[in-house]
């Protein structure tokens, strides 16, 4: 007869990405073992009657300690950010190892795990950045990168600083290809947003609300064309990442419908935030909290997500948390003289690593807009899947890691910015109703998080070195 | 301590609709009590090296010992149906109890009910048939059959004996929502057949390949638009059953863009065959063993069922299994001079039951054309979720029934008469060729068939009370 | 040299569907013989500087002096109704000849001749009504009536003593083919009004405004689609007439896409007023003045008719003009009773020959959203070439009848019932503003209508025996 | 009375963009000044019993004179290329005025002119072509130019010497708002076709053929989607030139359907010819005779191309001549070596502007894919509409020029180089059969071509100044 458990977690509901039962979860040595009618003793025990037992959350989009060229500083580092994440139901995040032009992308990678080494609550892993694919990093850095475990990498068709044209895009694409790795577009037109940026400006239209008349829905969507287009044409899989609205999702229906093989992932701030946000109080510059890009749309747009949540477009889903301050000089906002000028000086990027899942549980389930399998397959079993993390994550199966987010689905709270364990100063989402909420995360059988209180330690989280997505097997 | 399971099966490969795991299973009373990395010692073993472990097929679309109008006799009753279900892989199927128009719908279910009894391999449960939908059988067996757990019902667009007209057909549907039932529809244009029929005899068509072109995708279509309208009308879910080709699986598409509540089942004959089969040998008689309704389409419409498997506007994929001899005075063809006279007198129907699950594992699975985990959802999870079995039916979670295949991707082996258990003188699928088999279907914790031999027991099988559909709520 | 002219007329601007330039025309015996830069002298002479010469109205769809089974007297016979239509712009209306069930359809043609002779102010020619599709009627007397130049006919997919059944729509349609005459289908679901009005009245909503629910766009599209099918079936070209929305449109636009023919009317209904016109004054009977079918539906089917009048989804534009009295026991409404008990005994119809085209003008060409030479296409040269009166009617060429319309595109005025022709106490159009009128209408060369003063007689009109439609070539 | 007409055409059927009639022309002075059932005595008689007298055919896409960087001699100059067009029918051609890098706008127009001048057999008038767009160019020359007449001009996306990048066609496009020209756009992604050369070279795939790979269709409908999606946010209609397939078509319909103004052309090689015909015999260097960009696709495509020519996606047919010399060292192929190492070194172009009337009226007309009248209104009337001609040109209307070309639909004979008057060596159309020849050009009243023999003068042709496009109104 076997040892105890380590941990036995009893009377809750298991939720998969398909299933729905009651059952016991037994672990040792940080894995599942048993799911059982009823576990044996156990070293630790937790009663989740009345909870949901999900797989812990991935947050595959996630910004941490970037640097920028203009000296704004991030609001969180991976201390920080990691920690919100468990706080926010989280047991892995995949932030960006991100190249700086010029610089080898093998040195950024190493730069950023001294960044995140023995600082982590969570378990990470990163994405690449690409934005200098010289001969050097496409042949014989990326190819090396990716064998080492590093899957998938992104693109950007926009900001003078990451920009690739469309020759770099197509190279990039074919090594993805080749390496097997998983490329992650930000699709939005470089020269339509500069040129939109220039008329308005020339209007006089500086307030942060113009962010989202620059950002204009048709520059995502014909960049989106694009780089499915080039993906068709290198033929190889693509993710594009944070839809923003019903012009560019149809992009990718119209892509898939063909049999292209394009994966899509949506956010947050999508279906609970609207352009109308970014007016502030009277077009004031309160609307600064709200600028990200894409810029979130209305309310036609907030439906389409939905629908495309619903019907599978989307099979991510995540927060491109990009924190930055509110206030100080150094921040989006209030003190900062040259984001006054003009809203194309408004760093681009708001939390939202903590609150995602409550968001998305709420509005989408507890209100019935999709189910809870639906909510388990797009927070963690297919994030997991489509960037080499299954089975050991983003599933409860036998042999995976006990990463393990217990939910309660009738824990009604606000979101406020006192509650949250992030770096900024302020939540886009202050006040919001949420029904649902985490109540612990467990990370390889340890609870990280507990009724809001961290429990898990700084340096508890480990890299992840990945295998190869799903989408390219 | 626990007592030892009465069932282990070990060292397989689980797979869910969404998960994939290498994991032991442990049995006691007939229901799943662990999953684990290993189970104990048990009274029986099973060793599932190298095999998928996967929940018991289930055919929500089955016709068993159903008398016809003309005295045509079905080749399978319930031992003979459910035998073969059990050799292929299921262990619940779904058959009808037909109301003939005119008789109590009650008395049909009692008289399905002792046709049934004692006669099973598998369990079993009834969709009802609606003919002759009277304000006594809408207003009161109806709904208190419903009560009594048979929770889904069928209705006919074409057909002389079956045929609703729109009137009672939006009647019908009223009553499915009031009483949460989820309707299946038969959807093909009555006179639009009748109209093809007609103009096809009076040109001298009259072999077994005419009904392919009197049974015009185009009268599918229209009827599918038709039955997807009147639902819409009446706000009520519906199940579009043996979708055969593009043209009306565009418009379920179309429905369930839109929002509206359409579901869709397909069926090997629309994916294994198509209308040149029912040419036989140079348009001879031989070509009757292919008549079904709707009938197989072309390669085109082959490539759209598959879009349609893949990408989720198919749930279901179930056998219509609706066996006729194709040989004797009382069967479908050669021997019955009327038949042979005009394909309109031709009975409708192939067997399909115990070739339901290799065609689309072979087909599908093994040529890449769907995921294992599709494959599941499709013959199984999906039907008993939609069908009100779930969970005790459909999925291998903890406390459901221990309903279980095992799964030899590996075994290549021709599909053959000889090799099959119905009741049927031949199979439409003679000679083709398979990769992948199920090496054993287990019930309840028993097993049922072993390497091609059943082992089961007549009445073995149980009749299944049905709870709500998913799709009602 | 020539004799001179018995008609000309000076400056103005010819359109045709095509051009626009600036040209006198000359007119000897009721045809256009020159259309030069300068016509020398003629007998009567018409100054058009500053106004649009355009071909004739022919409105191609118009109930005149039909009787109704309840007794409801119509609004206007031949002599009101063309009265009325020559003061709107009209030299040429095509009613119906419509059979009753139990009569020889050659005997119904030939009543309404004779309520037709000696009484019609424009040119006349009939379509056929098919209510009882006998061998007889279809077998002999519709093929020698087309032959007789009767070409074109009307077949209802709903009203009790109209419609037809699928079997019966499929057989006519048969016939269409093999006579080369061109099937006009009114087409909206039966069975889905019977069903949506019996749930009205159960609830209690029987004002007129329920007639729009009941009548449901659902069932609209739903007979739209049948009815396309049926066509394709049959391989015979249909006229959908009077479409109200974007559901059956969209249903028409992709039978088109698909190479379908398929050809499309719509009217002033469905661009100027909505279903809450029915609400009357805070749902009271004023609501019954705007009841038709199909009904109006709400802004967003009104852009939808728009694109399809732009983008040549609809070839033609008609009134569907049929008029009842409001006031008075016979009426449609305040005095009659039994309309009181329910929205379904309120005749279904309003007047709209004389307003058809200043609405349109004023709507389409005067806001922009046509374009001049598109509203001549809409209103004569299509109608004319689909219902074979091309070239003789509906355009400005040498040997064409002399059927023009002088237009004042600046003329001001709104529209009002005592400024109206027609035999009803009422217009749904009261007050709407019109910003270009028609000022002359000249018949064969002969001036019908001034300046809103008819000049015609009593008989002028002709009865015009028809060619084959262009569709059906 | 008048003094006689200078020239009556006699027994023809005039035919327009919408009608059709029998009737005489009357000219004076180069203009039409009577269309009339019979013209009394003229200077100068035609008969055109049994032809149809239609309006002459404009060209609106033509290559004459341009210089090409590498030394490649074009096979026409004004002289040629005007008189190949007056044999094929056309009385008006529309070619470029190609700025150089470097070089002022102005200048280049004013070398073309130099060009023309007094060289023409037709009318002619310049579009322009922006490849360097300067402030100086966008703020000074180009706004003076549109306002001397200029009002359309062209640019590439496409194209190492032409090519504008995104921010330069958005500056263009905004431009062209404000001074209402008519942009014209050859999409075609450039880095995407300089991606699949390099992948074709790299295979060793340097012939001919693999000029239809490396411009792929998939370029063409990014960049296609790309310049919608750059009008759309300048609020511009814009023009897509000689559009080649299913693929970028269907974009424009996407954009069309949503209310966008998007026009669009296609030309004689799309449906006259494939990409197999780029394989000439075998795989060899005949295969540089058909190429051109976009390349012809395939069997698919060319029944898109219809569809699209049918339904109105396309309202302009040209010829895109661009002639060139398959023999000798300055042409396309044979003698040319550089062409001879890889397909990406043969010019880019093909002869045509003397086959495209007849190429569209025997595959288009005689064979009952479009109407006389869409022939027209592709031909002649629309890009009279839109490129400013109109009414002068592209009407037989009064008071537009007198230009006129006779048909013969009855006569047949094959396309031959011995027949054709351009300055290639060579016709990809060789051997085509063809039902239907111009048989009479009349430009201004002056017979130009006479049964395939050139009766106009070298300098007959003028330069025409246009007005702005009706597209810009």
């Amino acid at each position: 007869m076997s040892a105890p458990h380590d941990l036995a977690i009893r009377g809750g509901t298991i939720v998969t990405a398909s299933d729905r039962f009651r059952a016991d979860i037994g672990v040792r040595d940080g894995r599942i073992t048993d799911i059982a009618a009823s576990i044996e003793g156990a070293t630790e025990e937790i009663d989740a009657t009345g909870l949901f037992v999900l797989p812990g959350g991935i947050d595959a989009h996630v910004h941490l300690a970037q640097p920028t060229s203009d000296g704004t500083v991030m609001a969180d580092d991976f201390e920080s950010g990691t920690r919100s994440a468990a706080a926010g139901g989280n047991t892995t995040v995949l932030p960006f190892a991100m190249q700086v032009k010029g610089t080898s992308l093998r040195d950024c990678v190493t730069a950023y795990h001294e960044k995140a080494d023995g600082q982590c609550y969570t378990d990470v892993s990163f994405h690449l950045v690409i934005s200098d694919p010289t001969p050097q990093v496409l042949g014989q850095e990326l190819p090396a990168l990716v064998r080492d475990g590093y899957t998938s990498f992104k693109v950007f068709m926009t900001y003078d600083d990451l920009v690739l044209n469309d020759a770099e895009l197509l190279d990039v694409f074919d090594v993805a290809r080749r390496e097997k790795a998983l490329v992650m577009v930000h699709a939005e037109g470089h020269d339509a947003i500069k040129y939109m940026t220039s008329r308005l400006e020339s209007e006089g239209k500086t307030a942060p609300y113009y962010h989202a008349e620059a950002h204009h829905q048709v520059a995502e969507r014909e960049a989106t064309h694009r780089a499915i287009s080039h993906a068709q044409l290198t033929d190889v899989p693509v993710m594009i990442v944070h839809v923003s609205g019903r012009d560019p999702m149809e992009q990718i229906q119209w892509a898939q419908k063909r049999g292209m093989k394009v994966h899509a992932e949506t956010c947050p701030q999508y279906i609970a935030l609207t352009r109308d946000d970014l007016k502030g109080l009277n077009m004031d510059f309160e609307g600064a909290k709200y600028v990200c890009s894409p810029p979130p749309r209305d309310a036609d747009s907030q439906a389409a997500i939905w629908e495309g949540l619903r019907d599978g477009t989307f099979e991510v889903f995540s927060s491109d948390h990009c924190p930055f301050f509110y206030e100080g000089s150094n921040g989006t906002g209030k003190d900062n003289p040259k984001a006054r000028t003009s809203f194309k000086w408004v760093p681009n990027g708001i939390p939202g690593v903590e609150t995602r899942l409550p968001i998305l549980f709420s509005e989408g389930v507890s209100k019935g807009r999709i189910s809870l399998e639906r909510f388990v397959a797009l927070t963690s079993t297919n994030p997991a899947k489509l960037y080499g993390l299954y089975p050991q994550k983003g599933a409860l199966v036998i042999g995976a890691d006990a990463d393990i987010t217990l939910w309660d689905p009738a824990k009604q709270a606000a979101i406020t910015q006192d509650n949250l364990h992030h770096g900024s100063d302020y939540t886009p989402y202050e006040g919001m109703q949420i029904t649902g909420w985490p109540v612990r995360t467990i990370l390889r059988g340890h609870t990280i998080m507990q009724d809001g209180v961290i429990t898990g330690t700084k340096g508890g989280g480990r890299y992840q070195t990945r295998g190869t997505s799903q989408a390219m097997i």
